[in-house]
């Protein structure tokens, strides 16, 4: 279930005055993956800007090179915009460090990898690589999702600080499959879980037939900025041979970022023996 | 080597009374590869904005998303801007349907597949996988590069309007190795030859210890709106061998983006029996 498109308004619009510059964003809030063309019409109607003010602001955008032209009297976003956007650290830079572990999990498992990071109550994927054959999964890179049915989303929100937790928490909950838990109670303890062993294991929580499997990927800081998932046929795979390989992977993504993988990072699964401890 | 920055500069800035649009834009520009962190005073020296100007327009953006603080003061783009700027059809939305050709071609090749589009007399790289053991390339997914040592630029320039092909033979030659070519007339046949062929086969041009095999993809109305290549090992490798594999891909690619793939499309060494033209 994607999350609500209204996890995307900030402040700074739609309020009184709005300053020449939040205009121009609220153009750029006009595209969408469901409408990636829109006309001169459509961005007015949609941002309420008066045609002439829209007129003026989409020739700055395409001037610049954040809007182009299509061939048939259309906008879409222009290829400038995504040269400079490609620099967000949390973007394409994150990605291109975890390529390689990623393409690793695709062709030992056959099935999808996925790099997402949180932004407010959403999950945003910044990569996903898919195996030959690997589950059908409903996102997409730079998309985003609800929290609490995915492992990466699971993962974020059990790091994250308790306010966020709280507000995740209290919402509506994220409902995909008749199986997907929207118990609170339920998912507070399945968050203490996810923090106690170091991995989150869902299984039918986005689609019936899919299990996801999640661990967290450290920054310098050695606070949790991102999280790598393999998520696979269930009933193909037994989960508990992934964790491993997510874990491995989700550590060697943060030595990329410069984190210390010292072994008692991420707690005390990993410093003790008895580390396989029982997944839900 | 890379492209002049000069050709990122668009018309609408640096004029006489530049609006509130074009210089949120230029905070932006202020962000590049070399430096994706910036601070306030960074931003206000460099786009000339008073620093109260600079500061508010950096508030803006980043209650936004288009900028997000880092830990120490610093500004770097935001998530939010790279989710809305993935929208880009030329972006990621080309970078989406061409993955599995992509991924194909580092699979059997152990190589680097790359794919491209031409932003004025720049390359810009959509895409890049490598291979394990791939030859190093200079190349950045999102960068920018020249457009005549490279095969996937060779083969945008040679299917590019004669006035850009005239200005990009007609600026400073880019050289990158001792056997760059730089001779305009040497480059005009290598263009008619990769027009007459359908591809572009560049040894030692890059890097001295690297071959490029591109090929051109085909948009819905049958123009050339990308290159696709393999950069392999010169003298490791046969470029001959590359030309199908890279042709297929290419044809791949294309059809997914709606072209019609049938034989006479890119001309007679497609339809001709003797289609194994000599290549330079």
């Amino acid at each position: 279930m994607a999350a609500p498109r209204t996890t995307r308004e900030g402040p700074g619009h739609g309020a009184a005055s709005p300053s020449v510059t939040s205009r121009a964003l609220r153009v750029l809030e006009v595209f969408a993956p469901s409408a990636p063309v829109r006309t001169l019409t459509d961005i007015a109607r949609h941002t309420g800007l008066p045609l002439t003010t829209a007129h003026r602001l989409v020739g700055e955008l395409t001037r610049w090179g954040a809007l182009e032209r299509d061939g048939e009297g259309g906008y879409r976003i222009g290829l400038r915009l995504w040269e400079v956007a490609s620099l967000a650290p949390r973007g394409l830079g994150l990605r291109e460090l975890a390529l390689p572990q990623l393409s690793d999990l695709v062709h030992v498992t056959g099935e999808n990898a996925q790099l997402a990071v949180r932004e407010d109550l959403s999950v945003v994927y910044v990569e996903r690589l898919a195996g030959r054959g690997a589950v059908p999964v409903l996102t997409r890179v730079a998309g985003r999702f609800a929290l609490t049915p995915t492992g990466v989303g699971r993962v974020l929100l059990a790091h994250a600080p308790p306010e966020v937790q709280e507000r995740a928490l209290s919402g509506p909950p994220a409902r995909c499959t008749p199986r997907t838990e929207c118990d609170p109670g339920a998912l507070r303890r399945a968050l203490a879980e996810v923090r106690r062993t170091g991995v989150a294991i869902c299984e039918g929580q986005v689609t019936l037939d899919s299990v996801s499997v999640a661990a967290p990927v450290h920054g310098p800081e050695g606070t949790v900025v991102a999280a790598v998932s393999v998520v696979a046929h269930l009933g193909r795979v037994e989960p508990h041979t992934l964790v491993p390989l997510v874990r491995v992977a989700a550590r060697g993504i943060s030595r990329a970022l410069g984190a210390d993988t010292a072994p008692d990072l991420t707690g005390p699964v990993r410093a003790a023996p008895s580390g396989s401890a029982t997944h839900r």
